[in-house]
């Protein structure tokens, strides 16, 4: 499984102060919505430049526009772009056919969607390579972890995911049970005493498990 | 009915060069979701400064950390900004009391909902100010108009409406006669052969229908 640290943080130098300390231990790093918004794309662009060897993911939450937002993520830079799976069927196809144009690849951000297997087996359909099982900033007050309902989506519909909302030291072996390929980790790293140790020890718990 | 100029532009300065021309015909300014995602806020900042008596629109179409982007906009100089009808109500509420602290506007944008007259209705419930009737870039090849169903949401929920989507000169009377509030036009003025005359024909056409 991949760690993946998301910068939530809304300024591009408070991420690439963070990424100085926590880049070394994740193989993905995310440009977080609210840090886009208030910077703009540059934000992929100096994190592909400052990091070329790590995936740069780009979480643009597009819910219009398709191709030309993941055009623009990919010209910034970005390895991966995140449509909303709530969004349009043209939307994402949109987006997917940018994907194929840059070589790059669209994850669909399952945040908000009610029926999540039915939806996966659409977005399978449609051409979506990976899906973020996403439980939102504004949701993980309310939420339960159904660890079950993820391992139905893998089993039924075949398509990799990744996990992201709130996972901390406590869960992030139940999220690596779950077979997801990705554990996306935001405020328990950049809310943590020592980012640093704590990316560490996460990425440690990770490899205890890993058995590739 | 007010005229709102959608700049789905993704430079600054080619949407400052628009501005120049049409800015003087609308009554509100709005930065479209790939322009902010592109540039950052400071575009929002710079038409802010640029026309300091237009109300300023950030498309933010947010879908999570409601209360932190909603924020984000206002700081940035933003009068209204827009979250998702389809996210959580929790990131709605977050928005709305940023709103609050701000004395500034929320608008719900209802891409992407199915069932409009009863999201419409929770939205009101939940304190949005007023809903975004939107047909996204990617769904206007497909939709049809349903002015009808406008109506009955404005008769059955009294909430204020804007109309946006593929809104121009053939269209846009049928659009004040709804009843909405506003009118948001893109494409139709920044891809018109001349955007200045586009503007002040869609402004006479207002103008003349208009009682008050």
């Amino acid at each position: 499984m991949k760690l993946q640290v998301s910068i939530d943080l809304v300024s591009l130098e408070q991420a690439l102060n963070l990424l100085k300390e926590v880049a070394q231990y994740v193989d993905i790093i995310e440009a977080g919505t609210p840090l886009i918004k208030q910077e703009g794309l540059r934000v992929v662009t100096a994190f592909k430049q400052a990091y070329p060897d790590k995936l740069i993911f780009a979480d643009m939450k597009t819910m219009d526009a398709g191709e030309l937002e993941a055009e623009l993520a990919f010209q910034a830079g970005a390895d991966i772009t995140t449509v909303l799976a709530v969004a349009n069927d043209a939307t994402l196809s949109g987006a997917i056919a940018a994907a194929q144009k840059y070589g790059k690849s669209v994850t669909a951000d399952m945040i908000g969607v009610h029926d999540r297997l039915q939806r996966a087996k659409e977005l399978k359909q449609l051409g979506i390579q990976s899906l973020e099982m996403h439980w939102g900033l504004d949701e993980q007050a309310h939420h339960n972890w159904d660890f079950n309902e993820l391992r139905v989506i893998k089993d039924t519909v075949g398509i990799p995911f990744a996990v992201a909302g709130g996972i901390n030291e406590t869960t992030i072996n139940q999220v690596q049970a779950t077979g997801a390929e990705v554990a996306a980790v935001g405020g328990a790293i950049y809310n943590a005493t020592s980012p640093v140790e704590m990316a560490l020890r996460l990425r440690s718990q990770i490899s205890a498990l890993s058995t590739v």
